[in-house]
């Protein structure tokens, strides 16, 4: 398609030249790829023909790394598309791909690490030129720089232990720490824990910072309280079922993440639609991660909120200052995106 | 990297090939391919390599549709993946495609026509093999054959006038039909209506349904209870709101997707939390498409269910027919897939 640029890297086409190819002027081209507001389809079509046709990039910045058998492609992989978090994210990733006119290829590990490593491999087959990568676990040989054939690395929400690649998580310790602490300030002493298990870097993190508050506060923690390892809404409500069951049940939850919120919810919901006016104390909740209609709850809910979007837009950013030749090669990046503790509903 | 291949379509590498070149045995292949159980690390790494290398793909349909310069890509275009719905369509499709050996181009419109066209546009330039498309409007002309230079199109969740292209919709119709009914059963006589515009095919269908059960039941459409337009939570609050603030407020209300029903729901939670013991009567909700925690609303809820994953799926499914050249030429198929009304609160 655009073999004319790709033979020529050092000659990028303007605008005037996309304008002349496609017969129209070159405001009409700005219009076009603004959005095609006052521009007729057609037109639209002709403009964006010339625009692949040239290999015409708007964004300055792409251009320059723009080399002569770039994908123009960044791989993506994140655990779970169906969990609204990791939604928000990749769009967080696009947004900013787009801007140096990258496309996503995503892929789906459903937090298997053999899917992982073949999906990165394969992505790596595909000349991505780029990845952002959501891990799964520990595993860190595919995610080497031999595997990844110089593949420049980011990766997201979770960090693995040997692996030299730039970063951006979440300050995932302190959201925990300070989510913990409402529940104490607020007079709770037995206090439950749902969440990922401590292999997952979000789940060690999260573990920490509640753990934190507990000592601070002089509790011991009762392993009774502790339920890990739950990744999916089925999951969890048995966990907060077991919980609720204990003879010495916890007065309010941490959850660590919002699949665990949302089996917690529901099963505290099906407690109140089956009991005949017995329900007792329900648990207030603290959870990682905000969720859709928190404040509709029938218990207490504080939320430790983030920026799932900006965490993928961020992402974006480490990788194609990379690209860009704009990091210092050999420094690895690491940054923490703030938390914020709310309470929803007290 | 599978150049080899490439050069001569006709000759497929076989399993055998791939263990030889990676110095295994082919059950190290084949187990590997499966999700690496009982392989190390270091050796996935050298089947995987060798996998690439020779472009072996393990799925024999697969084989058949490998023509020599194919991308081994297939483009999707979706409306909001912020949307768990849209999330989860994504997953059906990466699965699918995942079994032909193909990955997923993903990129998000965000209901805005010019940012549709340009994106597909985009991934013609990047010669998919195939499209699936959720189109946000009803142009026609960027999704016609000669725009599309030929690529295999599949139109998902919604269809558009004017395109033949193969189409894998919900019943939008029917269940917005027997939603609304289950209201004019439980007595309701005013009963609003929140949704997208009617522009927008599910939006006019749904909307057809609503109408459709309200005619049967001989009751004349108030044009104040009709809302529509709201595509995001915040505006659909607002609908609800002023659908809340009239002399004569609906009793109930039919809300046409997961967005609205969210923000309706947020509007009547505001009231709850904010009102001094003075709420009045709070209508009861059908919404079409189910959504988290419903069991846990103050207000009766009923959702219109259907298969999100499977609808992707079926789309891919769709696409790879026609790629597999299994689907009949020139005959345009449409699949309406079935929904399910389902009292979640009564």
């Amino acid at each position: 398609m655009d073999s004319a640029a790709q033979s020529s890297p050092a000659r990028q086409p303007t605008v005037k030249e996309v304008a002349k190819l496609a017969g129209v002027s070159p405001m009409t081209v700005s219009r076009t790829l603004a959005g095609g507001k006052n521009v007729r389809p057609e037109v639209q079509d002709r403009v964006l023909e010339a625009v692949h046709a040239l290999g015409y990039y708007r964004n300055e910045n792409a251009r320059s790394i723009r080399p002569g058998q770039a994908s123009g492609l960044i791989g993506v992989a994140i655990t779970n598309l169906g969990n609204p978090y990791y939604g928000n994210f990749a769009l967080g990733v696009e947004e900013v791909a787009a801007q140096y006119g990258r496309r996503i290829v995503l892929g789906n590990t459903g937090e298997d690490p053999g899917r992982e490593r073949q999906l990165i491999a394969d992505l790596i087959g595909r000349q991505v030129e780029g990845l952002i990568v959501v891990p799964t676990g520990d595993q860190a040989t595919h995610l080497q720089p031999e595997s990844l054939r110089g593949t420049p690395l980011v990766l997201a929400s979770r960090s693995v232990t040997g692996v030299a690649a730039d970063a951006v998580v979440l300050d995932d310790v302190g959201g925990a720490y300070r989510g913990t602490r409402t529940l104490l300030d607020a007079g709770h002493r037995r206090i439950g824990y749902l969440g990922n298990v401590t292999s997952v870097f979000t789940g060690r993190r999260r573990y920490e910072g509640y753990l934190r508050a507990l000592e601070e506060a002089g509790i011991e923690v009762d392993p009774d309280l502790v339920r890990r390892g739950q990744q999916d809404v089925e999951t969890a409500s048995v966990a907060m079922r077991e919980l609720m069951d204990l003879a010495d049940p916890p007065t309010a939850v941490f959850s660590a993440n919002n699949r665990n919120t949302i089996g917690a919810l529901k099963e505290i919901g099906a407690r109140l639609n089956s009991a005949d006016g017995e329900v007792g104390a329900l648990p207030a909740i603290v959870s990682f991660d905000d969720f859709e209609l928190a404040e509709m709850m029938p218990v207490p809910v504080t939320v430790v909120d983030h920026d799932a979007r900006e965490l993928g837009r961020e992402a974006a950013r480490l990788l194609f200052d990379r690209l860009l030749g704009e990091a210092e090669p050999g420094r690895i990046r690491e940054i923490e995106m703030p938390t914020q503790v709310r309470v929803v509903r007290a």
